[in-house]
């Protein structure tokens, strides 16, 4: 392909830097916003902008935050007895689409040998002082189900067993909609463990 | 879900307006660039506010451009007898994926009538003092094999017609690799007609 502007070239590179997004959806992008009312570029720009410079992470939860503390932890409506200690804060916003009222703990990953990961890089042992605060009484381990998520899990329901609160790992089954003939061995075996009383 | 930080919501909206972006994506996107390094979100924010400022409509063509010509119009080793006229910018890069080498002429657009898009909202007429100037040959008719795309073309062939050259079009038929089989009516009657000897 011959000389494309520069200026075009660089958005698409931005774009094509971003997860899932492949050369043809940036220039797709790109030109999309070419022909867009230039406020709808500059409104990518300016959010891009505020992004980084307008958030930190909160002092409590390690979720992204507006000011010192999260807008969940910041809520005192919030139910403090309970945490669910998750991997990402896309979690978060995931959990807050059910009916949990809890607050967060962000551990920002999870271990994972493979990538260098130990429990040191991730923020599991700032749960402790929480917990040792005396206010929680359950901490739901709701990490991935995966091999990562699984380990860190368990790293943690390990490192916190000590202090002798009620600790729970969310449920490992059949998705609802699913099918028992095309679920994998592996969840059908946790589905089959986790079943109860009807 | 309650409040995310507003700054978070506000770059998911701006993502969510592009084509082909979804909400979850939106999220994704937000959240990857919330954890990648800062000087991410900083190259997409000026290259997003660039875009449009550092851009213009290319005097000739039409096609986008830095200066008043575009890359294209302004480099002296391409073919000058030969416009291929295509509907958007975005077209113009796709066909230098080819081995073509002469100009183009970018309509911005094809005639509709459903969404109320005349031969005069596009940069039809302004075809006419390129061929009238006397070098092109041949006008190859490269608006998209739809329905828009081919009464565009075929009212640009009618509008020349009168200054006698030559005008062609795009072949349809097969995409290489296609089956007979899976193939459309209209494409598989469109590929009998267009045939060539062997």
């Amino acid at each position: 392909m011959a000389s494309v502007p520069k200026v075009i070239q660089k958005l698409i590179e931005a774009f094509e830097r971003l997860p899932g997004i492949g050369p043809k959806t940036a220039q797709r992008l790109t030109y999309y916003l070419l022909q867009a009312p230039k406020e709808e570029s500059q409104a990518l720009a300016s959010a891009a902008t505020d992004l980084k410079e307008k958030t930190v992470v909160c002092e409590i939860c390690f979720n992204i935050a507006e000011d010192v503390n999260c807008w969940i932890c910041s809520d005192s409506s919030r139910d403090k007895t309970i945490i669910a200690v998750v991997e990402d804060p896309l979690d978060v916003l995931a959990l807050e689409k059910t009916n949990f009222k809890g607050l967060y703990h962000v551990l920002n990953g999870s271990i994972s040998p493979m990538e260098n990961i130990g429990p040191e890089e991730l923020k599991i042992r700032q749960i402790l002082p929480r917990i040792k605060a005396g206010e929680v009484k359950e901490v739901i381990l709701a990490t991935n189900p995966t091999m990562e998520g699984e380990a860190t899990a368990m790293y943690i329901d390990r490192l916190i067993a000590p202090l002798g609160i009620k600790v729970t790992r969310i449920a490992r089954g059949l998705p609802v909609g699913g099918d028992l003939e095309y679920a994998d061995e592996t969840t059908l075996r946790r589905s089959m463990e986790g079943r109860k009383e009807y």
